[in-house]
């Protein structure tokens, strides 16, 4: 499928899942001229060299993002600030400047705090991934269906609306639905959508990984259970999630405090044999489940993750 | 696929998911003669009649277990027990008494209290299921590659060890591998593989739900980033899952009891900014995903449940 070209040099820096996902989709579209990487890690570069993602393999971000007109910053979180600031000085003026973490008002910050203003600044978050990672991992239509939400800065001027409706035509030429947010507000409702589900994932395997009574070999034999999806959330990239846990510090401890709170409730609902109240909470959580799918959030195509939800 | 006829007469009390299930797959494999199904519910029964699933379906349970050679209850845990002593009598001398609840201690004890000695007792649970419920949501190829945990009494006689064996085979033959246990090992391991994961599930959905910043359609839109799974489980039936926690309570709360513990110290090391933690934490809880591939506990079959683990 070739579209219309978007940019004519598109500058990857960090090359995992994602950035080479971007790689793959970005190319096999023909949204793109020409497309150049970088990643800190010369195993990812050299990858990403053999897999033939990309026009150029730089060993220099700054020479990645030269005459890009385009540059997407997929790197870990906490990444993206030093090396948007090792770059500032190379980017074109008036170039698109963006980037993928799963955290917005950190990454907005960073941004504000080392690039130059000639540039149009579009931070933003495709809500789309998988419990695997590298450049090897990555794959053209993970953004398919999926939500990408920008979260533009406070300009009304007409270059900057223009660089945001063409970034949104790129997102949407990777089959993305696009959405504007505010960078805090979308930092809130990812803590509840996906940073709290990953702690928790991570918390539980770890708390049935450490028993005594119970062997691993036996937790992973009966894992059908329900504990199964949890070790695959679990499984996802450390240090990203490490990052976006240190980056959205706030908005995770409130949703925790919500959650650990909610928990107890629970607990003593069942510490006093409260039939009732337990029943009236399954029930209630029950609907929710039908808007997702309603909205066709659980997607029935077939991949490495399928599975049956199981009781 | 037609095997040896196992048992002449099945009977099946309560028939949800895993009793309609039970009643596609025998008959499908052509281990029983011929199934006679009771449910409390008359809505159930008409489904059960119109989908043609059983030789008879009894208004009366005494009817449906009258000469059968193997009583089946799958009701919900809690009403084991009562469904049991309501037929107690009317069993016949000798036949297999066994269940499906995901709890096993509170039903042993509940058999040993009403049942005849003259019937050979062999509580089981097959680990599977998926979060529908009812007889329309049951599929014969649900026991396929799963556990089916049989938790037998402290008896050697002949006769009694002859019944699990045929209880053993007609599990293998519905496509489950067997494995015998203690009933209070069997509360211990399901509790943390799958009690404590849908208690927590439950929960998140529930928080995110009573939240006032983040609305309930932005839930839902952005439920791919982790969230969407925990929606799946928190979907499973109520009463079910209510009896279980009733009838589990001490596994349950030991095992939340340390999952708490576990929270309070990661939300810890995020306040405190322990990076260094947080990411040797997230790289362990990795390491039992790859023991859930390689124990082939996550199918690749296609079903509707299928998804990708999103990040």
């Amino acid at each position: 499928m070739n579209g219309a070209v978007l940019y004519q040099r598109l500058a990857i820096i960090g090359c995992g899942l994602i950035g080479s996902s971007l790689a793959r989709a970005a190319r096999a579209r023909g949204m793109v001229g020409s497309i150049a990487v970088y990643d800190a890690d010369a195993l990812v570069r050299g990858r990403v060299e053999a897999l033939g993602l990309a026009d150029a393999v730089c060993e220099d971000p700054r020479e990645a993002v030269l005459d890009a007109d385009l540059v997407i910053f997929a790197t870990p979180p906490l990444a993206i600030g030093p090396a948007a600031a090792a770059v500032a000085e190379d980017l074109k003026p008036g170039a698109t400047i963006t980037d993928v973490g799963s955290v917005k008002a950190a990454v907005c910050e960073a941004f504000a705090a080392v690039l130059p203003t000639e540039v149009m600044v579009i931070p933003g978050h495709p809500v789309a991934g998988a419990e695997t990672s590298g450049p090897d991992a990555g794959f053209a239509s993970i953004f398919q269906g999926r939500w990408t939400i920008l979260t533009p800065q406070a300009r009304e001027d007409a270059p900057y609306l223009a660089a945001v409706a063409t970034l949104t035509a790129f997102w949407e030429a990777l089959g993305a639905k696009v959405e504007l947010m505010d960078e805090k507000h979308h930092d809130l409702v990812l803590a509840v959508t996906s940073h709290l589900p990953h702690l928790i994932a991570y918390n539980i395997v770890g708390t049935a990984d450490d028993l005594q009574e119970v062997t691993r070999s036996e937790v992973i034999k009966f894992s059908a259970g329900g504990f199964r999806d949890f070790t695959r959330i679990a499984a996802s990239d450390p240090i990203m999630w490490r990052d976006v846990f240190l980056a959205n510090k706030d908005a995770v401890l409130e949703m925790l405090g919500r959650f650990t709170e909610d928990l107890h409730s629970l607990s003593r609902a069942i510490r006093w044999g409260d039939g009732d109240k337990l029943e009236e909470f399954f029930t209630r959580t029950r609907s929710i489940r039908k808007g997702v799918i309603d909205a066709g959030q659980e997607t029935a195509e077939p991949d490495f993750g399928r599975h049956r939800g199981e009781v």
